[in-house]
């Protein structure tokens, strides 16, 4: 099998681009930050089908991680990526260094109000800066038509949703189903850092996002549902939980605190066991 | 003489730039806020030189006005910007509702550090930002090839240049030259604020810019060249002054106090004349 196309610069990247384009050939954008697993070749193959050519982009951006974060410790290993991205039939990967990305003197920030304020926006002050920022730039640089990211980073694709309308960029944004584990754990690259017992106990994630999802969907209150997951995860030895919350699907401004009728709810959860900070989402209604 | 093509949206300012570019033709960009004097036209003739077709857009952006200022009063008359530009044969103007470039839930900033701060930024601590972000969409609604601004407002200028840069816009980015009055004002919608009065005492504000420039490329001290500029302008009847500065052309850190040497300068004035606020600048050494 053929790899993908291995390029690591923005004019590279625009020459194969031009090339397809010219051949009247759509093309898609699969943004990541390598460490590929399952869920990201989802997202190549979701691609597929949406466009004739499937660029999915590795670079760990240094601007969404603030100063204690694990930025250094975030998993790398572009044989192995290679390696999965060829194993879907992916055509190009982009892999540009961080110079490439921000050249000496780079002073511009793409920022969105509003939907990136709570939940991750709370408890990582500069995250969707970065995500917004890195994310424009990759839209501009790769002009694709189409662009795949995955709902279980479900307010990231809220933001970048936001934000790609907002500067008028020409490009379709498809959010595609979270893949999980058996045992219903959304993959993520994080998983890694779980200890096997850990890793048996994260399963309570899921399940009381689950429980939680199908009450407020009967027309339970959104408070006591919230509670029962939020005390499920800490049984389950998640501490702390950073939130349980049924929000407005599209904007993620808050639902409840009693029965959320015709609203579309999505329910968000993040929380920490040992060290790694796990979360998910689902659709509630 | 035919006048401009006339959109008021970017899907049709889309479709015209689409079928030019499928034609093989360059595409130009003159973004403005109207009340088109002399000075506009001269970008519009510069960018005839560098493409095919040229796109003037006209838009008062609220975004860059602080409250306080003067959004409602900003001077506006389409059908006179209209003749003008037919005048010189622009092929399109692009004159949004303010809903067509900022729809109900916007909430995307593009800001930029650095070069932005200092100057106008100081004064204007919104204006930059609004700048910004409204050139970014313009730049990524028309997809032109080239953009060309006025030096006049040259902060501002580098303030984009950086942007375009940084977020990766495929766009050619040209600083024309300001075009001045007789007596050497530069052309402002603005000076149109200005009392009979006032115009004639503006003619200082050139004056006393060429006269610092030509000491400071004579190698004189950055710092006298400043006060008596600013003593000057004073004794004119502009109060305050908000700020004459020699600073680097490029990213406008701060010459000085003592001669620049080989450095390439830019002396920047912003002074207020009655309850008009001019600014001007040009090259030094």
């Amino acid at each position: 099998m053929t790899g993908p196309i291995i390029v690591r610069t923005v004019a590279r990247m625009r020459e194969h681009v031009r090339a397809w384009k010219a051949d009247g050939q759509r093309v898609a954008l699969v943004p990541t930050m390598g460490a590929l697993h399952e869920g990201h070749l989802s997202l190549v193959r979701l691609a597929q089908t949406r466009a004739d050519r499937v660029i999915a982009t590795v670079f760990v951006n240094p601007k969404q991680f603030a100063p204690h974060e694990d930025f250094d410790a975030y998993p790398r290993g572009e044989a192995a990526d290679v390696e999965k991205l060829t194993s879907v039939g992916c055509d190009l990967l982009f892999a540009p260094s961080g110079e490439e990305m921000y050249a000496p003197g780079f002073a511009t920030a793409v920022t969105v109000s509003g939907v990136s304020e709570p939940l991750e926006g709370a408890a990582r002050p500069q995250f969707f800066g970065g995500v917004a920022t890195v994310v424009a730039k990759l839209f501009i640089q790769s002009q694709a038509d189409v662009a795949v990211f995955g709902e279980k980073d479900y307010q990231q694709l809220q933001v970048i949703r936001r934000m790609a309308r907002d500067l008028d960029i020409p490009i379709e944004i498809i959010g595609a189903p979270t893949a999980r584990a058996e045992d219903g754990l959304a993959l993520s690259s994080r998983n890694a850092y779980l200890s096997p017992e850990d890793r048996a106990a994260a399963t309570a994630l899921p399940a009381a996002m689950k429980t939680a999802a199908a009450a407020v969907a009967a027309g339970g209150r959104v408070d006591e549902a919230e509670q029962a997951a939020k005390a499920a995860l800490l049984a389950a030895g998640f501490d702390p939980v950073d939130y349980v919350e049924v929000r407005e699907a599209g904007d993620l401004t808050r639902l409840g605190p009693g029965p959320i009728g015709q609203a579309k709810g999505r329910i968000l959860i993040a929380a920490k066991l040992g060290k790694t900070r796990l979360i998910d989402n689902m659709a509630v209604g």
